[in-house]
């Protein structure tokens, strides 16, 4: 008999009866001697349509509004889910963000979690109901309903899951697991049947568009084991858990890109203590989400020391972070300042980087080999990004990660290690 | 500098471009000196599409979930609406049932307001804000959401508009006001320009539904005057207020009909101490509402004295009413229980009917003169109503309305009255 927090997505609500669909499942689970949490997204096209209507009324919405508008599409599922649980014979009842209480803090449209209530649920539990928590969304502490953010829902489940001490959060979605790259883009990609957290993390992060970020994070800090796999079948997909002997055999877990930023080039700025920080201060100031930060080594011209730096922001953002940057662009003295949308970032991710040396002049060598040129490179322990030209992205995929290997099913781990 | 709460229905708030000529609508109140609480319902249809997407999942929804489920449609409202005033340079912010707090019972999709808790409401207009609020929904003791059952955002507003201590209480409606009777059944039907609670609650009661009765009751027991006007047209339309020297000289002030009921009849009743009380205990225990009740005076038969129990109850009602009826009718030994569907109640409703002898006579008058059998009557001070067959309608509501003389502009008041 195990605790489990079971999470649907949009597409696996999207309709009346997979909603009932979705009842069967958790129903099994709870028949099978499982208590259920079951944690629900709106139904597929309907926070679009919300947001939608919001942004006919103004393009600058204010984002409390928008939180209070987008949050009922949760509420309407986890209100239909309920129905659906108690047709089928069932019990269960609907929590919402309010009711749980999942208190946030006041960021609306990208809330964090500051801490949840669990009473509710695990009293739900207690009579032997199915708690259906309505997720994206929580409360701040003056009573505000605020939301996590697209995709938000998958920090609500693991953030209940380990608020609960579940010993699973599932994550049923339209996909059948997390592959080592985009099936659409590489036919040759297959399923990864376990995957680390911090793999993940870097994954996600770079748009394998699975499971949402701060979800990982959270899994990761309270060690909920999550579980990603399809609301269509019964098939088992990935498992997310902590690092593990028999991954490391693996060196490149998976490979992703990210097509949704766009490179800011500053060209020629002071190469002095404090130039770079006021750049980007101005840009958190704002609010504006900076990833690859780059900068070259300085060049010494006749009125000091200069530097370029290269950075992407998103490209949702960049239309607001343009201003800003000019200004400060200016005002650091830079000589130019370029802007390219088309671009991708290509990322190759794996823990057995850490131990495998060459995987960098590998990675280098199979773009020069088909031609490729790399814009800019970025690595971390776990992951080396290369900005290249956007017409390159399928190429760049393949080339990676059939050349690492990944197209074959992995070694199993020696016995001796 | 007044005090105003504005109440904008389904219709009026319809459609984007409808709710943005709320918000300027409530902006000009506002600039025009005022104070403003403004009530939205949900956009028109929405309501239905949630309770049909409910009754896709089940015929008999847990009325816990409905509320969950029909409040998100206010709750867009109302967001949408504090949008869109702020799009044209106003400043507003939403509040919904559990934020403002608006505290009911628990009774489910027919909730009672128990108290209102205003001060975040009077925090916003401190603050120069105009509060949007959702109508139709508050929140129980234990933080479930309740929906205070159809046209519960005239009930919303009037409560509001009572705890603040409001001047006055617009709903903005479809119509401009409230007529003689419906001018869809008669065409000479026409605007009253002012009328008392006690004559609105028994035409709004009977099926005016211009204003849900329970508004009138709280507006009457507060003395808060409702402006009835129209959200297309900057006409007034109807004031409802306490009883006024000046509307003593109409007798009959409206002409009502309901064809929602059914008319149920227990024939052979024993006649003893217990035995009615005993046929509607069962039907409040089912919550199943009884409007008319009729009983005839007994008949002496052999086993005892008899009597006819004539009632209506709502159609909508009647499949969940009759099992019960057949049940009880057994029980308190009734020799048949009719039913019949095919009744209109048709109803005059007038103060002046207090102090005029003859009303009742006239009315029945009317009616035979053009050869409509009566098959029921009950009368209260201020109103007769007559069921008859709902083929009669239109013939009996014409009839009546230009019998009474309504199809005529009233009278001034006598000035020495």
């Amino acid at each position: 008999m195990a605790l489990l927090v079971q999470k649907f997505g949009g597409t696996s609500v999207g309709s009346v009866e997979r909603i009932q669909n979705v009842a069967r499942r958790c129903l099994a689970a709870q028949r099978a001697g499982n208590r259920v949490v079951v944690i629900v997204s709106a139904m597929s096209g309907e926070t679009n349509r919300l947001l939608g209507l919001a942004h006919q009324i103004t393009q600058v919405p204010e984002a409390r509004e928008m939180d209070a508008i987008a949050a009922t599409g949760e509420q309407v599922t986890a209100g239909l889910t309920a129905l659906a649980i108690c047709a089928e014979g069932g019990r269960a009842r609907s929590l919402l963000g309010h009711q749980v209480r999942v208190l946030t803090d006041a960021a609306f449209t990208k809330a964090r979690i500051k801490s949840i209530d669990h009473s509710r649920i695990t009293a739900a539990l207690a009579d032997g109901e199915i708690a259906v928590v309505a997720g994206f969304q929580g409360v701040d502490a003056e009573g505000n309903i605020t939301t996590l953010g697209r995709g938000g829902s998958d920090t609500s489940a693991v953030a209940i899951a380990a608020a609960i001490g579940a010993d699973a959060c599932e994550i049923f979605t339209d996909v059948d697991g997390v592959y080592t790259t985009d099936p659409n883009m590489c036919p040759s990609a297959r399923k990864i049947g376990r995957i680390s957290y911090e793999e993940m993390l870097e994954l996600a992060s770079l748009g394998a568009k699975v499971l949402q970020i701060r979800s990982v994070e959270i899994a990761m800090k309270y060690g909920v084991p999550v579980h990603v796999r399809s609301s269509f079948s019964e098939a088992p997909g990935t498992w997310v858990t902590r690092e593990d002997k028999s991954l490391e055999e693996v060196v490149v877990a998976g490979v992703a890109y990210d097509k949704n930023d766009a490179r800011v080039h500053l060209v020629g700025v002071a190469d002095r203590p404090g130039v770079v920080a006021e750049v980007f201060a101005a840009l958190a100031e704002a609010n504006v989400g900076v990833d690859m930060i780059i900068q070259s080594a300085p060049n010494t011209a006749s009125d000091g020391a200069r530097a370029d730096v290269t950075f992407t922001v998103s490209k949702t953002e960049l239309a607001r972070a343009k201003p800003i940057i000019d200004a400060v662009a200016q005002h650091v003295g830079a000589s130019a300042v370029r802007y390219d949308e088309d671009i991708v970032k290509v990322s190759i991710v794996g823990l057995g980087m850490r131990s495998h040396a060459g995987v960098a002049a590998k990675m280098f060598q199979l773009l020069a080999g088909c031609g490729i040129n790399i814009q800019a490179i970025t690595t971390s322990e776990i992951k080396i990004s290369c900005i290249v030209h956007a017409k390159y992205t399928e190429l760049a995929v393949r080339t990676l990660h059939d050349g690492f290997g990944l197209h074959e099913a992995p070694a199993p781990a020696s016995p001796q290690e």
